[in-house]
């Protein structure tokens, strides 16, 4: 079992989170609604803080619920604890060892507020931290960069927005993401070929927006830690103040572009700058017209935008390693790494 | 009046945001003491997001606050409007132009909340769509790079945080920050003859935590709009997920460590990275310890931590400067960027 056995894996994962964590995240579902919530505070680092992003946009946009993410230092470090009031609080991380995230989620459950912890490790201290835990059931991840339980969070998020509206419409939505999941691994030879092709890189830009923003960050974190690029992941928005200095012909700009109301500008922004600038576009995306501005890699229509995050990270992963591959390094051993981090 | 002369007016335009901005800020603040404040929801794109970043931190440490940095896209592409509950709704812009800003600001309007508007141009849509607005008053900002416009924006931050304290302690260390610019100034040789030694950079990592973690922002894109660097800024916590694997001898670790809790954490990844991988530091610090490390840039001591970010960008700020005329660039001329960056 290696890190691409845990990519493939991912179809089988995220099917298992949809018919045996739906009825756990129901339930915890139905005491949230019980309680006032202004906010959902989310404390989480590395890959597990591209999941908090992921839910900033799915309960921003589908719940309107205000999302803050948190800065764990301000209780580990300053040792302060700012007054949660309405919110609730949810701890992500796949080991559920990192004290600081622990430390967030236990001053909230000390403060009284209601405190979720979604981990791949249910006897870990962030789980026996929060007062509901959210078990990933996503198998043990033995390589160092996290791609199933990744995807097993950003399932996990969905179902629990999924619970928390009215209907039905969002969880049958969901039972469409393992076919799109095993679609999106048919990339694997086009994420080969063009991985070869840019295997000279040292650095890159990566763009995403909204919902994509999550896997922009994401991708830009493979490339850093499997490939050795120095990959700058932006919100398009943000790029235009000031990092748009960077591009230069041949410059690569990587960019995630599925179907959806950021996409039109997003196309826009990509033609002016490879007309402009002359830069190297990979675009990710189930659009043809965005496919072609450069290097494409497909993803399969149908997924509604907000559930495209969780399938359009795979072509991503795929590419970070085989472009780690063609760069002579081993995807499965990542230098100076660990697989659990912890931080104060 | 370049870039440069930007840089050096800024003891002059925190002096007067102190003299002439306090008595405003103090009635804004008096007016949202009046109201239930569980979260301030904070607005704001590039060099703004990064005064944001910082009052992340400074209402979490000192005010027991929570802040959460708002996603504007999906008030404006996804058409959807969280509920704002017990905030207050802050945007942050030097122009006050940007649609998607001034979008999270109205709509917090009409939902009630009470609305603070932080710009420098008090006759802007963001000035007008807002409730309270805070002149940062600054002067023209000619250079396309924001430099006192962001040192302004930090001290409305701070003042306002003051101004919600009990008692005048904060305020009265305010009042040493125009000295603190002024010695921070004096690093300019320093910061000329560093960034000669470093003009073939390609890529760089920007490292800062807690307060400090805005300016490694800042820093990152100073380094990018006008010296052409790709500089990748982490909290420390999160460069220890996965970034760790780009480090290899002699590649570029910038960092801003100034005394204050996150220090002796930092300083010893710092020395762990350069002693097992090689990596090249340039240190931001009022320790000596800490710029013994590698090259070092000096702050002046006796600043209060919450405060030192107002005086640290200024030696990072002064070095991309330098780095950029180094590398043959026009810093007043940055590459492909405007002075307003319009955004939906």
């Amino acid at each position: 079992m290696g890190l691409l056995d845990e990519i493939r894996e991912q179809p089988s994962v995220v099917r298992r989170m949809l018919d045996e964590g739906r009825e756990p995240i129901a339930r915890i579902a139905e005491r949230l609604r019980g309680t006032p919530i202004d906010t959902i505070v989310v404390a989480a680092r590395g890959t597990s803080d591209h999941a908090a992003v992921y839910a900033q946009y799915v309960f921003g946009a589908r719940r309107q619920v205000l999302v803050a993410l948190a800065a764990p230092s301000i209780i580990s470090l300053y040792e302060s604890e700012p007054r949660f009031g309405r919110s609730v609080v949810v701890g992500i991380s796949q080991s559920g060892a990192s004290p600081d995230i622990v430390g967030v989620v236990a001053a909230a459950r000390r403060q009284g507020v209601p405190t979720v912890a979604i981990t791949n490790t249910p006897g870990s201290p962030l789980a026996r931290a929060a007062e509901h835990t959210i078990d990933l059931l996503a198998g043990p991840e033995r390589a160092i960069a996290a791609t199933k339980t990744y995807t097993a969070e950003l399932t996990a998020i969905a179902l629990l927005s999924a619970a928390l509206a009215e209907g039905d419409d969002d969880l049958v939505a969901l039972d469409g993401v393992p076919a799109a999941l095993d679609a999106a691994l048919e990339t694997e030879r086009d994420a080969e070929r063009l991985a070869r092709g840019q295997a000279g890189i040292s650095g890159c830009v990566v763009l995403g927006r909204g919902y994509e923003y999550a896997t922009a960050r994401e991708w830009a974190l493979k490339l850093k830690e499997l490939a050795r690029v120095l990959a700058d992941p932006y919100s398009s928005a943000d790029f235009q103040h000031g990092p748009l200095a960077l591009l230069e012909p041949g410059f690569p700009v990587f960019a995630v572009v599925p179907s959806g109301p950021p996409a039109a500008d997003l196309i826009d922004l990509l033609r002016r700058i490879r007309d402009d600038h002359g830069v190297d576009l990979l675009v990710i995306s189930d659009r043809d017209d965005a496919r072609a501005l450069g290097n494409g890699l497909a993803l399969p229509s149908g997924v509604p935008d907000w559930l495209m995050p969780i399938v359009s990270i795979v072509p991503a992963q795929l590419f970070a390693y085989h472009l780690a591959r063609a760069r002579g390094l081993d995807p499965d051993a990542p230098r100076n790494i660990h697989k659990v981090t912890i931080t104060r």
